[in-house]
């Protein structure tokens, strides 16, 4: 029985040079708070005074928070809403990559709701308190990786406890998004390849997940086609812009996954690496644990990898493992499949503890698994995936 | 190079029941007018006290205007906007097939805005003034036809002067649309058939439209496929569910290509025959085109025809005639193959005249299709299209 809700209300502009249109589309306040990493890149090739003077053009002032880390941290999150606050800004742009654009989703909760971020978190020692108004937020990504841009999650750490855990509600859905390739074009290989694979996975595992419906089914296996087809020439060739496009289009419609399913027990296991290891990419670390945990499931649910197989343009897609050698495959000619836990300080025996902070922080995602794991599988997926 | 923008805002509530959720669910106002057409069948078969019901449940009151034709008048269009005003409705639901949802996005826009409903209209005599707020819209279908649920698009007849012309923007998308296949069941074979074959000709127009995109294009395939592997069983076992739903979402994904692509030249053609015709459905009308108007087109865009042809399933889906005669076959097994003009009282001396008025109205649509079709050329394949 098809049974499903849509809901994916954000506009999404999307194209070479579609940045240029920030002069003229409507937007939803007259103060921006710019939200944006601490890498300084985006100042240093132009990107972001080329956004201030866009906004300038559209009447619209703007204050720059430039501080958000790779994985982002509550501290900053608590931060950037003060300064919203002080600053009387009405709306806030997430101008960078999956980090400053969930950073400013979670900076729109706090510049209108009391309290700490936390307080607002389910799971781990979260309160889970609904939260109410929020700011709206402009995303503009640099990068092709989370899908924030077309989704309400955010996913925010709190370094204290090492929690790293995802919020978000319908309220949270960025009101406008900008999704131009070009200025993808500088992103460096080995990060193009990490957040290209984080796309795969939002899309792979709403593949799978038992919640998955023909909507979010359509989005998966286009995206994972996309990914497939693109990835490598987008890391190996930065430049090639048909690539970037195609690229970032995989991540905007594994986005659209994550409205209309769900990510699925890979990402509890990965929080839980980052949030102990800040200096381990997102995507490097989903890379990881991929293999060990897509063979895991492969065996249970046949016909979904088949389909997913096909989208990849496996020959072989009606074997069970050929959505796993398409994988392995994919890894080789992006040059990550070399990545080793223990290159970022993860010790093997850590996996218990690890295993534990997955299913603390992030546990509600194991019930979307289309087979119920247990504690002790989780651990020995995580161990298959160490090196 | 890919370039498109995304905006759907409407929450979508897909599935068998889900009507039901109407009595919890977050609706936009307090007091419901509820558009539906002047037939009886949704009283006689419970469906309206049903409604009712579930909105006091909700602690919505409601006032009831049946009055709506099957092919929607610009006097209802008015007459439903002063009771809208009258009795301080809030909201408008459009309850029924398309011709009552469209009506509800028309009776909200003239419940807010002064003048007549022709002064908002662009094209033909209308004047093309921009309107102000509109009340918000919730549409339930009980048919699988226009997309309309999912799109921001209404149509409707200016009666005097012969003019069916389609208006709408980003403010017209339906807050909230239910979509639930057992509404359906009742629908009769003719019916399904006509509003079945409206969905297909949306997602084909959609995609051989020069504006279709990559977003586009999957909706539409899929609309395709779906419509062509489940309209026939719905047709001919109307209380089959599993095809029902199937094709409510062929139908509601060809909303989603009307949202993102575009309908093109073959429906100005159609609103000229309905326009004149008020009694010929307009399933039924584009039916009577369809052959004659893909066969012209299948010659100018080979591969978008090659891809649709794949979708119907077809073999030889490389041959230029392969998606016309998945169509003609298509309309066989579902009984509508013996549609005839002259049974609705079209002569073929009124072609050239037809032919003006759907240039007169709705010319735009022209600037979209994928080869730009001159007057004659037109004529040509609505004459090819008379029996």
């Amino acid at each position: 029985m098809i049974s499903f809700d849509y809901y994916i209300p954000t506009k999404i502009l999307f194209g070479e040079d579609k940045l240029n249109e920030l002069a003229t589309v409507s937007l939803p306040g007259k103060k921006a708070l710019i939200v944006m990493s601490n890498g300084g890149s985006m100042k240093r090739n132009g990107h972001l005074d080329r956004l201030i003077s866009l906004l300038k053009e559209n009447e619209v002032e703007s204050v720059v928070f430039d501080k958000i880390l790779p994985n982002p941290v509550k501290a900053h999150v608590m931060e950037g809403a003060s300064l919203a606050k002080q600053e009387g800004c009405d709306f806030v742009i997430g101008f960078g990559g999956g980090s400053s654009i969930d950073s400013a989703k979670a900076i729109a909760i706090m510049a209108k709701n009391p309290g700490d971020y936390w307080d607002y978190i389910y799971g781990g020692t979260g309160k889970g308190k609904p939260f109410g108004e929020v700011l709206p937020v402009v995303a503009i990504t640099t990068t092709a990786g989370t899908g924030t841009e077309a989704d309400p999650w955010m996913v925010v750490t709190k370094e204290e406890t090492m929690e790293k855990i995802g919020l978000g509600n319908a309220q949270t859905f960025p009101v406008l998004s900008i999704v131009d390739p070009k200025l993808m074009v500088s992103v460096p290989p080995k990060l193009t390849a990490y957040q290209g694979f984080d796309a795969l996975f939002h899309a792979a595992e709403g593949y799978i997940a038992n919640v998955a419906n023909p909507v979010s089914d359509m989005y998966a296996l286009k995206s994972i086609e996309l990914v497939f087809k693109y990835l490598p020439t987008a890391v190996n060739d930065g430049t090639n812009l048909e690539a970037r496009a195609h690229v970032a289009l995989a991540n905007t419609l594994s986005g659209f996954v994550e409205s209309t399913s769900s990510c699925i027990s890979e990402h509890s296991m990965e929080h839980a690496l980052s949030a102990y290891h800040s200096e381990l990419p997102h995507g490097a670390g989903l890379i990881m644990l991929s293999v060990a945990y897509f063979r895991f499931f492969a065996e249970k649910t046949r016909e979904r990898f088949a389909d997913m197989a096909k989208a990849t343009g496996a020959k072989d897609w009606n074997d069970t493992d050929a959505f796993v050698n398409a994988l392995i495959e994919l890894q080789r000619s992006c040059g990550v499949d070399d990545l080793k836990m223990s290159d970022y300080g993860i010790q093997f025996e850590d996996i218990d503890e690890l295993a534990k902070n997955a299913w603390h922080t992030m546990g509600a995602l194991f019930d979307l698994d289309p087979y119920k794991l247990s504690v002790e599988e989780t651990v020995s997926i995580m161990r298959d995936s160490f090196r």
